[in-house]
């Protein structure tokens, strides 16, 4: 039906004869001469009715917005002086000869070339609207594009795409799964995986090598922040490598990525910082290396300090004392501290004291801040150096259990950075490492597992037996300006290593056994060294295309209550539809005391 | 932890030094020395474990059947006379200087070396050793062959791969879905998608042009046959195509397929059968082109013959009688053809007519048929002249309702062709068109569409009102040796004559709004006039690799009840689960009276 698309016109079509097919993107009238600017997935070009083909000219007063046009004409360079350099058609124009209406369009519920004042649930009920907008288009190129590279790469490295089942059982990452009832086997519930880890575990006990899925999972989550019930990872799994040599190579999988897609220079190797570190550092253990500020520990100048908030937390073993300099926050006015004081409350901080630093030349004297007076100033200058804060800087604190400072002072250092334009247009991967095995919950009185119950650790069995609280693991997370990208470990490949692994988490043998019985049975007919991660697509194309929610990079997201308001989903099934599952629905809310 | 894999090795690494990783395939103690053949992914290689490496050969001692091993050794040819051409490895063998036993394994449930009884279900709850099977292996490798050529193809024409949502509303193959309880929205369902058909529509809407994708898609079924409850598909639509358009480019990328995973040449262009003759010559809509005899009708000849099953369905305008000829067919025994009038039972005929030729020189007296007195021998000899008969054929009858005879003679050419080696070894694909838009379901009293309700008519919207019966569609399938592969249509892109197939369908106004109102009210906003297509996956690579079915092709398929016994899914959940989602069960099936 067309010679070319839209956007691919320039001046090497010149007095070439072309069909182009389109929207209408808009319509002028001037001169007596109809102007359309008729667009496609590749871009808009100018069209022009002249009187003179009557016919076409006829039809053309009837276009409106978003009309289909089948449109053959003439390339034409644009007279001089009206060239448009912001499009890339913008040198020439299509005299049409002749014009088809394919179809026409109703006034469309939102205008297309301004994203202002449209509700994002109009935008999603009207999604196929929406998707119009050229930015949306790039969007999803561009996801195109990266997964493109990504497979490209698995391929070209001996990683087979293998498909696994979505009608499945429980996973283990422990999130609410959604399910799906049997109509086969009564009383029965398929789950929607939260992610192929056992399928991709027991790709490798097949001996299949290297294996990899770009793959939609699920998880019936609260959606708080940026999540969706459905999501894309790229899971890889491998036999046959160590943690270095499966970070090594994933590293150079997402260099590669950033190469081919923007054109930017990842570091190389990516940095390795351990959990420790990161805590330390960063308060995270997902730093954002382009804030180029960290958090301190000043406990040891504060242990015989009066001010009893300093003082007992430098003295609790689980307690923490941290600084954090802010470059040039001196600035920052009472009101601005207050409301800084109120965000880390959030992560349980109590106050978040301060010490600006308005002359560093006059000692104590050129400071101000409500603490000072509390401290010795032997301490609070060498608090100053340690930071290195220099005038026109504010110094915080935090005092604390050592996760409420870290967190606390963590978040804070990102929402500064990020405000005061720390964190843009950079890269900064890297891998943090030697995670916790376990992380102990108070609440419960039992061990978790940091990563997944699958995860090897770094020592033996006897080691890991001894003091579970020590062990670390070798689980990975590779993470971009902040954000988790991936995570991955090396697993456990052995029956024993797995049960011992099984018992100090307290599933017990017989739950072990019904959950995962069929992993522990495969560990036992020869079960390679084996290890793997998955990459979130969704979050990695969003960062990668710079868009605010990964809503933006979906073709068709749910809402925060997993409702899509484009086809009304979920629906009400019948009655006879429940009756073949086996099913019933429980009272409406307003009748629950009578439900059994 | 390797230089090499197992099954590359060749003359090319001679005297070098390589480290492997694999399986035990098996071990013989020989002349003092130990063999043992290390497998993985691609291949075997022989490895050699002598005495004077004394730690390597002590631990080669206690290697059993399916251990998992790391070897250092040096590349050697094998001593003349030992070489194996069956094996890619077969010139060489790595004489071992250290073994690390990686993982120890048990006996294994079933061998590796032949699929000989083992039942389905064991093949299945151990799937994890079946897929060591090399066989298994290579066609896990030729899907992912199969699927890289596939969308290579996809990409170099402009196809965008775009992922739609799993958890979705009903769409409308008719089959029945898989639901899934919301637990944010109680009393309402999430459908698991059997086809992207809508969503892929509504992105042809917004312009994306041409897309595509590798999806999962799912049917709750009874799976009788060969049928999965989840499958995938590779699901295109395009922008701005015609019917000729799409066929020829989706023959092209099968034709490229077949010519880069199987270097086959497939024929260029693909024949093209309307239905009408696909259902005349071959009694079927997706005809295996490989049997080479066909259905041919006979009434002409019959109408006023004494045999009434012959003459009445000759006369009944609704009728059929068609004759099937089958080669060398005359040595068919009593019992023989009884099997075969009992297998044409199946599809409602009541019997199966035959005239066996045993001499074709001598007229009706050469032939041998319990039917011949009843009809007028100018007819028979017409009939045998029309079919060809040959001394030594049989010729088949079917007399009855049109629908009957063509499924039946249909049924019959199929099993003959293929039991009588008529069709192996030849790629024979084509395009079925000019389906009709609807058939009509007597018991129900009304139309039906034949392939779904988005597929346009090749007439205007007048001429489809007036005689629905006569109206033929724009759908095509592609066919290849029996199996339908690929199914498609141009689509209905104008509000109006959608509206007036949904209400042909008896698809109430109110109906059509709440089930596909999206769609209707997209159409009004400027859709494109678009068409599609979806390949089935299993099933072309079931095809292509010469599997006996699409279980094989699976890693991980389900058995005929929808169950898989490797991880016991479905599995029962807790009534804690059931009561978030705001559903219980009914009563179990012994109580079932009182259930309400």
């Amino acid at each position: 039906m067309r010679s070319h698309r839209c956007g691919e016109l320039t001046e090497s079509q010149l007095d070439q004869e072309v069909d182009l097919c389109g929207w209408t993107h808009r319509r002028r009238d001037h001169g007596g001469v109809i102007f359309i600017d008729l667009r496609d997935r590749e871009g808009l070009v100018q069209v022009v009715f002249d009187p003179d083909y009557a016919d076409a000219f006829k039809l053309a007063e009837s276009v409106r917005s978003e009309y289909v046009l089948k449109v053959h004409g003439k390339v034409r360079s644009r007279p001089a002086g009206t060239e448009n350099p912001n499009l890339g058609t913008g040198k020439v124009e299509v005299l049409a000869t002749q014009l088809e209406i394919l179809n026409k369009a109703e006034t469309p519920p939102f205008p297309l070339e301004s994203e202002v004042e449209v509700s994002e649930e109009t935008r999603l009920r009207y999604r196929y609207i929406d998707l119009r907008r050229p930015a949306m288009q790039q969007k999803l190129r561009m996801r195109r594009d990266i997964t493109r590279s990504l497979r490209g790469f698995m391929d070209a490295n001996g990683f087979w795409e293998i498909e696994t089942p979505f009608l499945t059982k429980a996973t283990p990452e422990g999130a609410r799964d959604y399910l799906v009832p049997s109509r086969t086997h009564p009383n029965h519930f398929f789950a929607l995986p939260q992610s192929p880890q056992l399928y991709k575990q027991l790709l490798m006990v097949s001996g299949l090598d290297r294996y990899y899925q770009v793959v939609r999972c699920f998880r019936d989550e609260d959606l708080r922040a940026d999540r969706q019930p459905e999501f894309t990872q790229l899971d890889i799994e491998t036999s046959f490598m160590d943690q270095d040599a499966i970070t090594d190579l994933m590293e150079e999988m997402i260099r590669a990525l950033f190469k081919e897609v923007l054109d930017a220079e990842l570091p190389n190797p990516f940095p390795r910082m351990t959990y420790a570190e990161a805590m330390r550092d960063y308060g995270s253990d997902k730093p954002d290396l382009r804030v180029p500020f960290k958090l301190v520990d000043v406990a040891d100048l504060l242990t015989t300090c009066e001010f009893k908030v300093f003082a007992g937390a430098a003295k609790d073993p689980e307690g923490r004392v941290a600084a954090l300099r802010l470059p040039k926050g001196a600035e920052l006015s009472r009101k601005e501290l207050d409301d800084l004081a109120a965000f880390v409350a959030i992560y349980g901080a109590k106050g978040l004291a301060y010490i600006k630093v308005t002359d560093r030349a006059t000692g104590i004297e050129g400071l101000q801040s409500p603490i000072v007076k509390f401290l010795p100033p032997e301490a609070v200058l060498a608090i100053l150096d340690r930071v290195g804060a220099e005038t026109g800087d504010v110094v915080f604190f935090g005092a604390d259990k050592a996760k409420i400072v870290s967190e606390a002072l963590g978040a804070l250092r990102i929402k500064l950075g990020h405000e005061r334009g720390f964190a843009e247009g950079e890269w900064k991967p890297l891998w943090v490492v030697d995670f916790p095995m376990f992380e102990w919950d108070d609440k419960d009185g039992r061990w978790f597992a940091m990563h997944h119950p699958f995860t090897a650790p770094k020592c033996g069995v006897e080691e890991l037996k001894a003091d579970p609280g020590k062990a670390l693991s070798k689980g990975y997370d590779m993470v971009l300006n902040g954000t988790e990208i991936g995570g991955g470990s090396v697993r456990i490949h052995r029956q024993d290593m797995q049960d011992v692994v099984f018992k100090l988490l307290g599933i017990e043998d017989e739950e072990a056994q019904q959950k995962f019985g069929f992993l522990l049975t495969a560990l036992k007919y020869g079960a390679p060294p084996h290890g793997g991660i998955a990459f979130g697509l969704d979050r990695l194309v969003m960062l990668m295309s710079g868009a605010n929610s990964i809503r933006e990079v979906m073709a068709f997201p749910k809402t925060q209550s997993a409702w899509c308001p484009m086809i009304d989903a979920p629906a009400p099934v019948t009655d006879m539809q429940l009756r073949e599952l086996g099913i019933k629905l429980r009272k409406p809310p307003e009748a629950k005391g009578e439900a059994n």
